[in-house]
């Protein structure tokens, strides 16, 4: 029986340890945070878990919120411009969105339960050596730390050197859900966007927004803003931002009600896209396979982070059951497994975070008049790799619309 | 609907064929000789299907001959030396040999009743590109021809510069079938294989006697001693070299029925293990995929060529069904979903013609003591994939047999 360890205890780290726990596979996981810190701490991200993701925790047995109570099931996009366009598109399973201080904690606690070994404590450049010795893999998903420097960026997939959005996003009171019950993608051209994504946090069910400023772009202060300075002026701007670039939205918010959920309940920051190689030898032999944020850190735009990184973490997982050594062909088979859907996820959102071609364009056009092809594309946010190959060329979109009966404009 | 232009109308070429066509997608298949001179020609091979391939007939309605009564079960190896080896593996899922001078034209047949264009005619290097200018995508899977030398040749797949075995095939009355019903793996150290296959042909059940002769070695002399000048010399000879090489086939040959079934029943001839690049842009933007001989030439040794080139078949065709375009994007997804099966039958086939290494001796030994790792061996020529990951190094070979409770020699 392998020993494994894993560097992180995020989504990825914690669904590789459960699904490893579940045929007795002992693990390690390695974390600077203890579950109580998490959950007491500062808003972690506003991240959808799509329906492949789900099925993988009802493998797991910690389906703890489900999706039929706490999901939802479509897209309701919203296009500004000269003449804005409005489509929804439906889902065939439904996502979810839970807080990550209440479901990281939870499934660390589950982890521990099914006899894995959590170890607290930051590991450093020193340590590595040591870890490693100790295992027969070391699987790294912290997107910082010692072992994430390991991996070399792969310029190929990281066309960025600078963030391409100047993130804010918060828990707010306020906001009366979409109907039907939707994450609502609104795009202000020019300035960026908002996701709109009903969320289940510590105060129940309550509105995420993530706004996804362009920087320089109208909405870009909303990343420097600082609440806790003059809580009134933060939301006062927040509001008057959502009325002037994202006004589905806004119809839906009472201004009376409107506020953050709590001081804690927002993040503001940046980052830049960013693939790296897929594994890494150790000193002393050990290979290092990189996974979630330490192999891809995808802007949270189209909430393919987590799902790739859960995606990575199950093909990783199966395939430390079913091979025999952990050696450069093993993880060169992983790099290949799992390169469809964690790469297409890099790819089409970089494609998105740039300013979008013609034939992005005539695909939102043609969704707003063809309700099949804006429901194929919103059941693609679970299946990135076919998204990616709809949306990486022109001549392919058009061949995707003729398939619905349309004609790319 | 894309039209699919094919080269080559054997295994690969009529499987991609015919799924196509299930699909009512325009399909022509091009190839230099009509189904009746296949019909009447020379043995071409004596290549056994395994189950996935039988699966995939089963799945076209081409199962004409049911493996129940055409197929067989079982492997059984002799491994001379001073100790000789002989132990069985069993297929937990049958296979068999069907002569491909019946399997073939029947096939083309049904290709045809089926919608499928074949046109016959060797084509040229001047007619690449008017081929390439009437489809959306040109799948190559002759081994010789014009398009085939599209494809570069892949050092780092193609160890071999010259033939590792000197070959010599042919059907025979005279031998009763082993029992339980099964291909006899007879190894002579140092001068190379006998592959015992029951084959159906025009003659009904006979026997193939796969000679797989290392050059210079004393068997060598089969792959050149010509039939039609001395029919008894050969028949002589042959008899007396499985009476000192491969024992165990000749305790079950009748000399006085000993006899090649008819003199176009042989072939003769080398080939030197080749792995070429997956796919090349043809004048005019087409693209062409290698699939089958022109993208692996791998040696009879392990039967795995006809199997992989339906594999590479099927994985084209559903990529074709479900993709959006034919451009690079599609060739590099195909590339990455069939190198698992074929990188690996050819890798375990390159292995497993070089002097053995170490691990390989013991893995032999092993599976001479433990039936449940000769099993899996076996069940394994259906997955060469899972194979190559037994054997590729002596560290895998020793968690295999640990898996299955032996040490590794």
């Amino acid at each position: 029986m392998p020993n494994i360890g894993i560097v992180g205890a995020g989504v990825a780290g914690l669904h590789l340890g459960l699904l490893l726990r579940k045929h007795d596979v002992p693990v390690t996981i390695y974390t600077d945070k203890t579950p109580q810190q998490i959950a007491a701490g500062r808003l972690l991200n506003s991240v959808a878990h799509h329906a492949p993701t789900l099925e993988r925790e009802r493998h797991l047995g910690v389906d703890f919120w489900p999706v039929e109570e706490y999901g939802y099931t479509c897209h309701h996009h919203y296009v500004g411009g000269s003449g804005p366009l409005r489509f929804r598109g439906d889902f065939s399973r439904g996502s979810s969105a839970i807080d990550y201080r209440l479901y990281l904690p939870k499934l660390t606690e589950v982890f521990q339960q099914r006899g894995g070994d959590l170890r607290i404590g930051a590991l450093r450049t020193e340590d590595v050596e040591g870890v490693a010795g100790q295992h027969d893999l070391v699987v790294v998903s912290a997107g910082r730390g010692a072992f994430t420097s390991l991996f070399p960026r792969r310029p190929e997939y990281s066309p960025f050197e600078a963030p391409q959005r100047r993130l804010c996003v918060g828990l707010y009171h306020g906001v009366t859900p979409s109907e039907p019950k939707g994450v609502t993608i609104s795009m202000s051209p020019g300035h960026g966007e908002l996701l709109e994504i009903p969320m289940f946090s510590r105060e129940g069910h309550v509105t995420a927004l993530l706004f996804e400023n362009i920087p320089g772009g109208d909405l870009a202060i909303l990343a420097d803003l600082k609440y806790d300075d003059d809580p009134a002026l933060f939301t006062k701007t927040v509001l008057s931002k959502v009325a002037q670039h994202h006004p589905d939205t806004f119809e839906r918010i009472d201004p009376a009600q409107f506020r953050l959920t709590s001081p804690q309940d927002l993040l503001q920051g940046a980052l830049v896209p960013t693939v790296r190689a897929d594994y890494a030898e150790l000193p002393g032999g050990t290979f290092a396979l990189a996974a979630g944020d330490a192999h891809a850190v995808v802007d949270p735009l189209l909430g393919q982070g987590a799902n790739s990184a859960s995606h990575s973490a199950w093909v990783i997982g199966r395939a430390i059951l079913d091979d025999l050594g952990f050696d450069e062909m093993f993880c060169q088979r992983v790099a290949k497994l799992r390169s469809d859907v964690v790469l297409s996820a890099a790819q089409w959102t970089n494609l998105m975070l740039q300013p979008p071609p013609a034939h992005l364009l005539g695909l939102m056009g043609a969704m707003n008049e063809n309700k099949a092809a804006a429901d194929e594309f919103t059941d693609n946010f679970d299946y990135p790799d076919r998204q990616w190959r709809i949306v990486a060329t022109a001549d392919r979109t058009r061949a995707f619309l003729a398939k619905h009966g349309t004609v790319l404009p």
